[in-house]
C-alpha cells in the first residue's frame, strides 16, 4: 500500500521548541514574498512559446542533472534513461518506462535536496498525496502528465502562480534574444530577463572559440580580428542585452583568476588566441584579463558582475563524449581568491560604481578569504550558497562561516541557479526556511532582537537580491 | 575515594527529547546487528595462536598510538611508555608502572575518542566501576590482568563475545597468511580474512622496497625484474589472497594521483625504481601507475579496492629513527582528488565491475571534491571518516558535508581501521550511535520519514559495509 | 523612540535547557576569574601616561579596523571616518560627526562579533541602555565623553575595574620599552608586560628593513652587518625585553614556512638580505631561517614563541598608499604547517624546553594539520581561534574540529590580540561563554562529567594561559 506523502509544515526548522517558535514567525512573514530569482539557467523559450510541457520525464529528468547524475552513480546507464547522445546512439525513448525506474530508485535521493525539491514539486504543483516508489510510478507519470496538458500547468501560468515577479535566465553574447523579445512583445506580464554570460566568446578552452569570435564580429559588426574590435564587440552586445532589461554578466570560468595586461600585451594574447595558437597558460591569462576587462565596463554600463569559478567542467571524458555537456560530470576544484582577484581588485576594488558577486564551490574560501574580502572591499559582495552547497547543510555552513566577518549586507540574498523550472519555488522556500531558522537561532541565544531578526529575513529572502541586482 | 565509572545509555545522543526519543528508537534497532569489520589492523596471529593476552599494557598502551602519542605530546618520554626502540636502547619494562603514568595522566584524553573508547572497554569487556586515576591505576592493572588470563578474554573468545561476523586484516604481497591458515583450518568459525596491502612492492619509497620487490618475484615464481613479471606477480599473489577468502585490496599512498602510462613508459619507470635510479617524482609516478594497474587487476579478478592517502608517514625524524613507524607521527597532508583520479577514471571510472573506496584525511575534500566524484562515477564510493576523524565530531562533519550531494547509497558503513582489537565494539557502538543522532536530526526537521530512516541505519550498521566489500 | 538595550545573561548558550542550565553552572565558576591577556596590541602609553581617553570617536572607531573596515565595504569613505592619511589629505575631525556616521550604520554589524564586544562595553563599562541608532547618536557621543572625562575611566582605573591581572603588549625589538618601564616604576600594581616581536628586523619585505637592521645594531653595540653580529643582537634584545617581565615572542609571517640552513648559507642570505639584493624567495627563505633561530634562542633564554601566520597584508594598495597598515585589508591565505614546520621541528621538536604555540587564519588546517601536530610534538601548543575567527562560530568550529584530536591540554586559552582596549572584557567573556557551552554540550551528551568539565572551564578561562606563557 502506498505511503502518504505530506510537506510537514515545519521542515527544516530546529526541533527545538524555541527556536522554533521563532522560525515559524520569521518565516510567516516571507513565505509569500514574490520570488526574485536574479540568476538561472531556465530555458526562455518557455515562456516565449508557452507551449504545455511534454510530460513528467522530460520535465522532471532529463533537464536535471542533479538527478540522472545519482542514478547513473549507482550503475544505471544514461541511455536507459533517455539523456540524448551526440552520436545519435539510440536512447530510451519511452518516458514511462523511464519514470519507473527513477520511482524504483527514488530512495537514493534520500537526504539529498533534489528529494526534497522534488517531493514539494509533487505535492505543491501537482497535488500527490502518496510517496514515489515502483507502485506509484504510473500514478505519479498519469497524474503529471495529464496536469501538464492543462492551461493552468503551461508555462507563463506556472510563472504566475509560483507568484516569480523577475525571472533571469543567461544567454550567450551571441543570442539574439528573441524569445526574450517574443515575452516582451507579448500581452502577458511576466518578467524574464537574461543575463550576459560571454564564456563562448571569451574562454578560448569553449566548444568553437574561435568561430564565436568571428561571429560576435560580424553581428556587431566590429572587427573582431583584433582586441579593440573585440572588446567593442562586447560594448555592443552588452548594450543590447542592457537594452532587454538586463542587468547582470556571468563569468564560468574554471578559476577566479584576474589580470591587468598593458593593452600591447592584451592584444597580442588576443591575437595568439584568436588563432588557435595558445598554451593552457594563454587560455587562462586571457580569461583573466577578460575579467578585468568586464569589470572595467561594468563600471561603464552598470552591469553587475558575477564569477561563478572553480568547477572542472566535463571531468568523465566518456560521458562528454557521449552524452557532452551539463551531464552530472562537473567537480568543484580548490579556488583561490585573495591572489587571484588582486590585479582586478587593485584597478577597481574601491570603485562604488563597480558591483562583483563571487560565488564559490569551495566552501574553504567562505570563513578564510570571501568573508575577509566582502567585509572590505566596497564593490565586493558574496552570492549564495552554489550548486552542491545549494541544500540545508550547505546554507547552514555558509551562514555560520561567513556571517560574522562578511556581515549580512555584504551578501546578495537566494540565487536558485536552477534549469529546473518546477522547482523554483522549492528552492527559494528551503533557503527562506533555512535563513528563518538561522536568525532563529541567533534571536534565541541572544545575538540579535527579533525586530532585527524580522529585517533581515525580509532582506534575505527579498530585498538584497533586488538592490544587488539593481531590479 | 574513586569516582563511579559507568556508560550512559544515551551516550553521544543529542540532548534534544526529540531527537534523543528517536536516536534511541533507531539505535535499538543497530545496537545488536552483528559487526562487519572489513578493514583493520589487528594481528592474525592473536586469532591463530588464541594465546592469552598479557597484560593490560601490553595489549592496551603499547600497540595504541593515539593512547601513546598524547602522553608523548605532554612531554611523557616513549622510553618511560615501554615503546621499544629500533636500536636496543633499554626501555620501561615494568607493565604496572607504565599502567601509572597512563592513570595518572589519563585527564589528558578528556574530550577524545580515545577516551570514549576505554572507557567503553573497561565498562563492557572488563566490568571495572570506577574512574581511572592515580588512585585507581592498580586495580585497574590487576583487574584487568586477571581477566586476561582466563579463557573468556583469549582472542577467540572475545571475538565470539564481540558478535564480529566478520574482520579483515591487512597483509603484505609478502605474507604467507599463515595464521589466516591456521584459523580456517581450526575447529574455530570465526571469519577473519586479509586485504591485499601490496605498498612494500609497489612505493619505491618504503624501506626495504628493492628486496621486497625481488622477493615478491621469487615467492610468484614470476620474473619480477621486468614490469610484465611484476605485473604478473600480483596478479598471482592476489589470487593466492582471493584463495584465502579476501575481497579487498588497500593503498596508502602519500597522494591520490594516479597515471595511465603506455606500457613501453611503465616499463621504463619500473626498470629506473628496482633499480634504485628514481627521483621522487619516479616515485611519485610509478604508484600512480600502480593504482591504475590495481584498478585493471580488480576489474579482472572482482577485489575491491581502497585507497587511503594523505598522510606524512613519520614526520618525526628522530622518533622514526628510534622507534620506526607508526608512533603517532603521521600527520595528514591536503589531499587533491579531482585531478590526480582522472587517470584512473578516465580509464575505468565507468566499469560496473569496479569497486573503488576513497578515504581522506582532508575533511575539505568531502563536500568539494569527494561527494560529487561519488555522487557521479559508478565505480567510486566515499570510505567512512577515517583516523583522526573516526570521532563523533568527525562523524558528524563528514555525515553533514558529504551525504546530501553523495547519498547515502555511494558510501560504505563504518570501518574501525584499528590495531586496538578491544576498541572495536566501543568504536563500532560511536558510530551506530552518531548515525542514528544523525537519522534522528533528519526525522526531526522532517527531512526523512521513521520508516526510511530505520532502513538506512540498519545499511549505515550492517548492510552497506557488506554489500561494498562483497562479504 | 528608543530601543532598551540590555544584554542577555544567557547569551551565547544554547537555547537547550539541558545545555544552558549547565552552561549557566560552569560560566558562575569563571566569569569572575581574572582576565590573563597574554597577547594583545593595546598601545602602553595608555597605562603609563594615564591620560583620559579624547572621546568616543578616538576610542572607539578610528583603532578599530574591525569597525571602520565594515562601514568601509558598504561604501563609507575611511576620510569621513577620519582615519588619518599618510600624505596628509584632510580627513574628518568632527568626532560627533564620524560617530553619527558609525551610529546610522550600525545596523550592518548585525550578527557580527563586533556588534556582541561594542554593546558589551555600552552597557558594561557606560552604564548606556538604549540601542545605538541615528537618533541616540548624540546621546551615546555624550554620554561616553563625559564619562572619558572622569578618573574612574582613565587607562589604568579601567585596567583595574576590568579585573586584568596581566596584559601583554607587543612591540618591536628597537622599543625601549619606555612606557613599560614607566609602568613599573609608577605606584601603580598593573601588571603590563611586552612581547618580542622582530617582525620589523626579520622581514626583509617590511617597510624600512635596512635601516631597522642597522639601528638594531647600534641598539645592541653588535655589527648588525654580519649574521653572527645580527644574531647577538636578537639575543641582547631579548635578554632586554626578559629584564622587563617579558616571556614571548611573536611572529607574524606570511606562512610557517621554517628553514635551517648551515651557518655558512644563512650568512650568505643575510648579506643579502640586508643589501637589498633579495628576490622575494631570499625574503622567505630568510623569514624561515629566522624563525628557526628563533626556536634555538627560546630554547636558551626560556622565552614562549609564537606563530601568527598566513595573512596577506595591505591587499588593497590604494588603501594601503593613502592610509597604510592595518586598515582591515589583510587577507587570510590558505596556510600549510606540515611540511613549512619541518625543518624547525626536525631540530627542536622533541625539545621539552621549547613552547611554540601556533596560530592560523586557516580553519582548514585545524583538524588536519594542527590538532595533528600538536598532539604529537612536544613543543607545539595551539593557539586560541585568531582575529576573524575570534568570534562565537570561530570557536565552536575551534572547539569541534581540532580538540578530540588535540586534547585541551595541547592548548593555551583565550587571548584576546587586540588593540580596542575596552573590548577585552567583552572578548574574554565571549570565550567564557562558548566555552562553557562546548563542555556543557559534552556533560550533555555524556561525553564528560560535570566535575571534569568543572576543571576544564577554569583552565580555559585562567589556567592554561598562565602556564603555557610561563605567567
Amino acid at each position: 500500500m502506498a505511503k502518504k506523502l505530506t510537506l510537514n509544515p515545519d521542515r527544516l526548522f530546529s526541533p527545538d521548541e524555541k527556536i522554533r517558535n521563532i522560525a515559524r514567525i520569521l518565516y510567516q512573514s516571507v513565505k509569500d514574498l514574490p520570488i526574485i530569482s536574479p540568476h538561472g539557467h531556465t530555458d526562455p523559450a518557455w515562456f516565449a512559446d508557452n507551449k504545455p510541457f511534454e510530460n513528467a520525464t522530460d520535465l522532471l529528468i532529463k533537464p536535471d542533472h542533479y538527478v540522472f547524475r545519482m542514478l547513473y552513480s549507482q550503475g544505471i546507464a544514461l541511455e536507459d534513461l533517455g539523456i540524448p547522445t551526440q552520436n545519435d546512439t539510440p536512447v530510451e525513448t519511452d518516458g514511462r518506462k523511464i519514470w519507473n525506474i527513477f520511482a524504483k530508485n527514488y530512495h537514493l535521493f534520500r537526504g539529498t535536496p533534489s528529494r526534497m525539491w522534488l517531493d514539494t514539486v509533487f505535492v505543491e504543483v501537482f497535488d500527490i498525496d502518496v510517496v514515489l516508489c515502483a507502485e506509484t510510478a504510473d500514478h505519479y507519470y498519469d497524474t503529471i502528465n495529464a496536469a501538464l496538458a492543462t492551461d493552468a500547468f503551461k508555462p507563463r501560468a506556472l510563472f504566475d502562480r509560483f507568484n516569480i515577479e523577475l525571472l533571469s535566465t543567461t544567454e550567450s553574447p551571441l543570442s539574439d534574444l528573441s524569445h526574450h523579445q517574443k515575452i516582451a512583445a507579448s500581452d502577458w506580464n511576466g518578467r524574464v530577463i537574461s543575463a550576459y554570460r560571454p564564456d563562448p566568446v571569451v574562454d578560448p578552452e569553449f566548444e568553437g572559440f574561435q568561430n564565436a569570435v568571428k561571429y560576435f564580429g560580424e553581428l556587431t559588426g566590429e572587427d573582431s580580428s583584433n582586441y579593440k574590435g573585440y572588446l567593442q564587440a562586447h560594448r555592443v552586445r552588452r548594450e543590447f542585452f542592457k537594452s532587454h532589461g538586463v542587468t547582470s554578466t556571468d563569468h564560468g570560468h574554471p578559476t577566479a583568476q584576474t589580470a591587468d595586461l598593458c593593452f600591447k600585451d592584451a592584444e597580442a594574447l588576443y591575437s595568439k588566441v584568436i588563432n588557435g595558437n595558445s598554451s593552457l597558460e594563454d587560455a587562462e591569462m586571457f580569461r583573466a584579463q577578460m575579467l578585468t576587462e568586464m569589470a572595467s565596463m561594468s563600471i561603464e554600463d552598470g552591469l553587475v558582475m558575477q564569477i561563478h569559478p572553480g568547477s572542472f567542467r566535463n571531468h568523465n571524458q566518456d560521458i562528454f563524449a557521449t552524452f557532452g555537456r551539463d551531464k552530472g560530470a562537473d567537480i568543484p576544484l580548490q579556488t583561490h581568491y585573495v591572489e587571484p582577484l588582486k590585479p582586478l581588485l587593485d584597478k577597481f576594488g574601491n570603485s562604488a560604481d563597480l558591483t562583483l558577486i563571487l560565488f564559490t564551490l569551495d566552501e574553504t574560501s567562505y570563513s578564510r578569504e570571501l568573508a575577509p574580502l566582502a567585509g572590505h572591499y566596497p564593490c565586493l559582495k558574496l552570492g549564495p550558497p552554489w550548486w552542491f552547497h545549494d541544500s540545508p547543510e550547505g546554507m547552514r555552513r555558509f551562514r555560520n562561516q561567513a556571517m560574522e566577518t562578511a556581515g549580512l549586507y555584504n551578501t546578495v540574498g537566494f540565487n536558485d541557479d536552477t534549469r529546473a523550472f518546477l522547482s523554483i519555488p522549492a528552492r527559494h522556500d528551503v533557503a527562506r526556511r533555512m535563513d528563518c531558522n538561522w536568525l532563529a537561532e541567533l534571536v534565541c541565544d541572544h545575538r540579535l532582537e527579533m525586530e532585527e531578526a524580522n529585517d533581515m529575513a525580509v532582506e534575505l529572502a527579498y530585498s538584497l537580491a533586488k538592490k544587488a541586482y539593481k531590479l
